[in-house]
């Protein structure tokens, strides 16, 4: 398929690894498979003042999503912030100065590919306690990006995380909270709500017809028929029970350790797990340079950088762009295009 | 070292996998770096009919561990139950008919590795259900195991299992109890004496001089300094600060999801984490057939193979012996033997 459409990359925080991983990939966009055209929203002399003090010969070209695709094989496309704001970020320092820089980026990105303009969307990483100095209210990243693409009127919609890698794609039912409160907060509904999501997206974003899903139980061995806690046989049966009767392929709970060798991986497509690491563990174990992050539930496709902003390594040209390589390469996928 | 006594093997529940992956072991005792001698305990007739049925070429050696060595080469050698109990289980249905001989083996080879009749302690599976019947009290086998080992008139040693593979060694500071409960359990004396004995048990055993620990969180990324869970910040943090004035090297609490790649694995000698699936998730996903539990603080040295009774497949010959060997092989190593 000819790719008409770019991707819409955003800065991140300015601060952080962001703009020189995008800069790499740009000069790895020939290796491989290829890379598809994708196009930066920032400050076009920002990001060309970065690339020069890394020694990185990459040309800037200020276009927008119409002309970034043409211009990408020998330039990178960077978009300027509708608002001119200009980025004075130094690396490894990240300041609240950048903050309204950093939203806008993402702002103006969530309106483009909303538009059509730009065919899925990959967000750099951004550090939440610079942006809550200017008023950020968010959780995170992704509930951010839920309420831009909420429906005038309506309530944004739940968005699932996943962490994905060709060899192991990773769901946690919940995700940034205390491990506390984990056992209360993992209700029936919302073990339903996450999998619909996650066997829908599975079907109509990846193509699989019939996605095969497994839950993890919560407690050791699953509980063991209640006698290790009874969250498992009290709340993720009947949650699984649910959805087999709504014709969804999903078995569980089952115990978390032996679900990810590669005999378990091959009889599934998703495993979600009721805590963060259970499903974090495990991706990053086996795949820790290139899994990335996916967003489900949302009404257009959103991919990421499976990391931080790594503040402690930025501007020194050793971060690996590879989660973000990846992270584009899935947002083509999931949008029907190949590089 | 030349080999001059043998390891002890126990038959484990009779109805489970115990019984053939200890024939298949003898079998494969010629096998890559080749076994250590060992005998089982229990019934000589049942251990025969038991091959005779898988069709397995076994002669068994009704012998003591005194004659063990010698007839190794040429038989699986037996020792009978002192109480001349007899077993006549049936395989993949477990009865408390039998849970006397399961108990008698084990207590019998904790004697003879006790009293140096044996160089280790191996066990295989037992399940507990089937013993409670008949007034087994105990958590489970590892703290009936602590129990024998203790000293007149003094209370148990805390045992502590580790679970070790050539690529990662990993030690759950919580094991089979409820996730619900684990946040109270985690005291920072509990971290402190776990780690002790691991330090201690890598250096004496294992014969790491510098034994290098590192200690995992219970929250997502640590807890991120008490936003996301206090307990890294309020028990694990002065947990490590304490053994680390003891002269351990142990670091922590760090991200656990973070931990078990390659690179990462380079950094230490084992990873102690406060959650049962931190630790057995990572081990189960890069060695899943050849993981070996080893139980620190003990007098004794004893391994297990890392796998359950797994009743659903016992007596069709398909069980995989790669945990046991591996323990038998582990506990060679450890009782300072090579096979």
């Amino acid at each position: 398929m000819t790719v008409h459409r770019p991707i819409a990359l955003t800065m991140g925080d300015p601060a952080g690894i962001g703009p020189e991983i995008a800069l790499m990939a740009w000069l790895a966009r020939d290796e491989g498979a290829g890379l598809p055209p994708f196009f930066l929203i920032g400050d076009p002399d920002f990001i060309e003042a970065r690339a020069s003090s890394l020694g990185f010969q990459v040309p800037v070209a200020e276009v927008g999503p119409d002309l970034a695709v043409e211009v990408f094989s020998r330039a990178l496309p960077v978009m300027p912030l509708p608002s001119g704001t200009r980025v004075g970020a130094v690396a490894g320092r990240p300041s609240a100065a950048d903050a309204g820089a950093t939203l806008e980026s993402i702002m103006t990105a969530v309106g483009l590919v909303r538009s059509g303009e730009a065919i899925a969307l990959v967000t750099n990483p951004i550090a939440k306690y610079v942006l809550t100095s200017v008023g950020f209210a968010y959780p995170g990243h992704t509930e951010f990006l839920a309420a831009l693409a909420a429906e005038p009127g309506k309530a944004a919609p739940l968005p699932v995380m996943m962490l994905w890698s060709e060899t192991l794609a990773v769901v946690p039912v919940t995700i940034h909270v205390a491990l506390r409160r984990v056992p209360d907060l993992l209700t029936q509904d919302l073990v339903v709500r996450t999998a619909r999501i996650v066997a829908r997206d599975l079907t109509e974003r990846f193509g699989i017809p019939h996605p095969r899903l497994v839950l993890s139980g919560l407690n050791p061995h699953a509980g063991e028929a209640g006698t290790m806690g009874t969250e498992d046989r009290d709340v993720l049966e009947p949650a699984v029970a649910q959805l087999q009767d709504e014709g969804i392929d999903i078995r569980g709970p089952l115990p978390a350790d032996t679900l990810f060798h590669p005999r378990a991986r091959a009889a599934y497509d998703v495993a979600l797990t009721p805590t963060h690491d259970q499903a974090l563990i495990p991706i990053k174990t086996i795949a820790f340079d290139d899994g990335v992050n996916v967003t489900l539930g949302l009404p257009f496709i959103r991919t990421s950088p499976d990391h931080g902003t790594a503040f402690d390594i930025a501007g020194k040209g050793v971060a690996r762009p590879d989660s973000l390589t990846g992270a584009l390469r899935l947002a083509a996928r999931l949008a029907g295009q190949q590089a």
